[in-house]
C-alpha cells in the first residue's frame, strides 16, 4: 500500500482519481450486445448466455418447481436472519415515505406534490461465483413498498444453469414472479427493451460488473431510466488516534475482498495510527479466504497521513467515497462537514458490513465520485412525484394578470389568452348577477 | 386535426408515440462538439458562436455593468410580477424541505438520511428568438434554496451578442454571478467539463432543443448528472360535456404555439365537446401572433373520443403527458386514477399557463412518456441523500450475528470477520471488568 504523508491541497484531485477503463472498447462491445437482444429477443440471449455464462439455457423464467425446491433447502436460521435484515430495511424504508401536503401559494392557488410507484421496475442481482443474494433485499423491498406492479428480476446462472436458493428464497419472501436466468449486458437489454420471454420495464436498478454499467449507461439514451451508473466498490476512513487499528484493518479488508479493483484509503491524523494498521493488515490478511484478491485491491489502495481533521474532510469531500467510515472520538461533530458520500459509518461499533446487510441503509450506492450528485437508492428511487394544482375563479383573478404579463413578455400570447378568456367569462358571469 | 372515434385499447401505445428524430447523425454531431469544447475550451466556444448564433463573442460572462444596465430597463410593474411568480415558487418549493429523521430500525442501531445541496449546478435557458427568463425562475429558485454553491447559467446570446434583460434581472434577483453567453451543446459541453472562462459543474437542467438534449444524454456518460431528458412540450386534455370548449381551445393552443413539434390530445367523452373545440379553435387561432406555429402543431395533433372516463385514464396512462388538464365535472375523484404525467391541472379556473409561470409548481417537466418514471424538477432535484448510521456495543452485539451470516453466505468472510474482531474486543472487554 502507498503511503502519503502530508499531500498538498492541489493534489487532492489526483487522489481523488479512480483507476480509468478504456471506455471506447467496452461501449461497442456493450452496444451490438444491445443490438442484438433488441433484434432478435430469446434468441440473443441464449448465444450469449452460452458464450458468457457457459451454459444452455431453454427457459429463462424460474419455475415454481425450481424456486420451491430451492425454498426447501435454506435452514431455518438463515431464513430468519434474512428475516431480521429484511424487517430493518423496511422499517428504514418505511420511514422515507412521504405524505401529501397541500400548499396555498397564493389565495386559491393550491399546489402539492403526490408520489406514485413507477410501475414496471427491473432489478439486476449480481451471481456467478458469489452470487449477491443481498441485492435482492436491498432492490426489492423497497420496490415492493413503493408499490412497483411488475418487479422484474435478472440474475446469471451458474454453469449448471441453476441460481443460488438464497436468491429464489427472497424472491419467493417479496413475492416477486418474474425470476429470470440472465446476466451481463444481455440482461440490461432484455430489461429495457423486452424479449419474448422477459417483460421490458421503465427503470432498472442494480450494481454489476462494467458490462452491466455500460450497457445500463446506454440503454438510458433510448428510454429507460436507471439507479445511477456504478462501479467497483469504495471505502475511505477517517481515523483519529482514539480509533482501534485491528477494527480499521477489519473494515480495510472487507472493502478489499470484493474484487481486485476495489478502492479502499486510510486517511489518519495520526502517524503512528497508519504503521499500526499496517501490521494488522498483514496479521488479518491470512485469515480470510479471499486474500488473494483484497491483497491485489490493496495494492492500489492508499493510506494518506493528513495535519488535522480538516484537511481529512477537505480530502474526503473531494475524494467522495462510497462508503465513509469516522473511526474518531468526536464523529457527530465530523459528520456534519461530510459533503460527499454515499453512506456514513460512526463510531468504533459501526462496521461497513452493517450497511452491505441488516442495519436497514441501502448499500446500493453511488461510487467514483457520483456521490458529489447522486444519491444511494432508496424510497425515493422507485416512486415519481406528480405535481397537482387547482385554481379557484377568485384565485385566477388575481394570479390571472402575473400570468399573462410574463407570457406576453415572452411572446407567448396564446399563453396569455388562456388566461384572459376565463377572466372574459368570469366578468361576464358577474355582471350577469 | 386528426379525429380518432372509439380507438381499440390495443392501438393507445400507437397514439402514444411521439414523432421519433433521427438519433444517429445527431449525436454524431453533438459528439463532436462536445468533443471539440472538452479540447479546445473557450477557442471551441468561440468557433460555435460564430457558425450557431451568428455572433463573435470576446467574453461570455456577462459583466456586472451589462447586468446593471439591462436591469434599469425593466419596468416596475414587470419586477413585481416577477416578484410575485419568485415567491409562490419559493413557497411551493420550500415546503419540500425534508426534516432529518433518526430511526432505530434495531435496539442500538440507528439510521438516517440527511439532504446536502449539490454543491455546482449548471442551468441552460433557452434563448434566441424568445428567451425563457422563466425557466431560470424555475431552475434558479430551487437551486437557491437547496443552497447549491455554485450556481452557472448558460444561455444563448441574440445576434448583437446579448441577453434578454429580463434573464440579467431575475439572475441578478437570485443572485447569480456566473452567467454566460453560450447556447446549444456547446454551452452543455462547457458546463460539463469546463472551460477557461466556465466553470464545470456536477449536474446540468433545463430545457432546450434537441442538440440541447442530445448534448445532456451523452455528457451524463461521462461523468455529469442531468435533470431529465427533455423532448418537445405536450398536453393532454380530459373533457367530459362539463368543460367549457374555449377553455379547451385557448388551453391546445397555448401548448401548440410553443412550436411545431409540441404535441397536443383532446381526449373526450363527448362528441359534440369535439366539434365544439374544432371550431373554438378556429376562432381563437385568427387571435394569437404566432398562430403560423401553433397551427404546424395543430396538424400533428389529435382529437380522441372515447367511451368513458375510464377509458380515457386508461389513455393517458399509457400516453404519459407533461401537463394533464381535468376538464370534468369531478376532477379530484379523476386525479386520484392518474398514473403517469408531469403535471395536472384540475378544474375550470387552473390554465395550463399557471403552472408555467405562476402558481409555484415547477415547469421543468417529463415529456415524451418519460413521466412514467421520471419526476418533473423540484427540490430534491438540486439535493442528494446522505445515509449515516450508529451501532452501539449492545446494538453490535445483538445484530452482529446476523451481519455475520449474511456475509458468510455470500462468501465475504472478511465481512464477517470485521464483525467478529469488534464482538471479540467487546468480550474481552467485558471479561476484564
Amino acid at each position: 500500500m502507498e503511503v502519503i504523508k502530508y499531500p498538498n491541497r492541489e493534489t487532492f484531485a489526483h487522489i481523488s482519481i479512480r483507476p480509468e477503463l478504456d471506455r471506447h472498447a467496452l461501449e461497442k462491445t456493450v452496444a451490438t450486445i444491445l443490438e442484438m437482444v433488441k433484434k432478435k429477443g430469446d434468441l440473443a440471449l441464449k448465444q450469449y448466455s452460452r458464450k458468457f455464462d457457459r451454459v444452455d439455457i431453454e427457459n429463462f423464467q424460474v419455475s415454481s418447481k425450481e424456486i420451491e425446491n430451492g425454498i426447501n433447502t435454506i435452514p431455518n436460521d438463515l431464513k430468519d436472519k434474512i428475516k431480521i435484515s429484511q424487517k430493518n430495511i423496511e422499517k428504514f424504508h418505511s420511514s422515507q415515505v412521504q405524505p401529501t401536503q397541500i400548499v396555498e401559494t397564493s389565495p386559491g392557488v393550491k399546489c402539492w406534490r403526490k408520489t406514485i410507484p413507477i410501475d414496471k421496475v427491473g432489478l439486476y442481482v449480481p451471481g456467478g461465483s458469489t452470487p449477491l443474494f443481498s441485492t435482492l433485499l436491498m432492490l426489492g423491498v423497497p420496490a415492493r413498498l413503493a408499490g412497483c406492479q411488475e418487479i422484474i428480476v435478472c440474475t446469471p446462472p451458474n454453469e449448471q444453469g441453476f441460481i443460488d436458493n438464497t436468491i429464489l428464497y427472497i424472491a419467493h419472501e417479496l413475492g416477486i414472479k418474474y425470476l429470470f436466468k440472465i446476466g451481463g449486458a444481455q440482461a440490461i437489454a432484455a430489461m429495457a427493451f423486452g424479449t419474448e420471454s422477459v417483460p421490458h420495464v421503465y427503470k432498472i436498478f442494480g450494481p454489476g460488473n462494467q458490462y452491466v454499467t455500460v450497457a445500463k449507461q446506454l440503454v438510458q439514451m433510448q428510454g429507460v431510466a436507471i439507479d445511477m451508473p456504478a462501479g467497483p466498490s469504495e471505502v475511505v476512513i477517517i481515523a483519529d488516534n482514539s480509533a482501534n487499528p485491528a477494527f480499521i484493518a477489519s473494515d480495510l479488508l472487507a472493502q478489499a475482498e470484493h474484487g481486485p479493483d476495489s478502492q479502499v484509503l486510510l486517511v489518519s491524523i495520526d502517524e503512528k495510527m497508519i504503521d499500526q494498521v499496517q501490521d494488522q493488515l498483514l496479521l488479518q490478511l491470512k485469515m480470510i479466504p479471499r486474500r488473494k484478491i483484497a491483497e491485489q485491491a490493496l495494492q492500489n489502495s492508499k493510506l494518506v497521513l493528513v495535519k488535522d481533521i480538516d484537511t481529512a474532510i477537505e480530502l474526503i469531500n473531494t475524494y467522495a467515497p462510497e462508503h465513509l467510515i469516522l473511526s474518531v472520538s468526536d464523529p457527530h461533530s465530523i459528520s456534519s462537514l461530510v459533503k460527499n458520500a454515499g453512506s456514513v459509518f460512526l463510531g468504533p461499533y459501526t462496521p461497513e458490513s452493517a450497511g452491505d446487510y441488516a442495519s436497514g441503509t441501502n448499500h446500493t450506492l453511488p461510487t467514483n465520485r457520483y456521490a458529489r450528485m447522486y444519491s444511494g437508492v432508496s424510497l425515493d428511487s422507485f416512486l415519481k412525484t406528480i405535481t397537482f394544482q387547482e385554481i379557484s375563479a377568485e384565485g385566477l383573478q388575481q394570479l390571472g394578470p402575473v400570468i399573462q404579463k410574463l407570457a406576453e413578455r415572452e411572446n407567448l400570447f396564446g399563453h396569455s389568452s388562456s388566461v384572459a378568456v376565463r377572466l372574459d367569462q368570469l366578468k361576464e358571469k358577474n355582471n350577469g348577477h
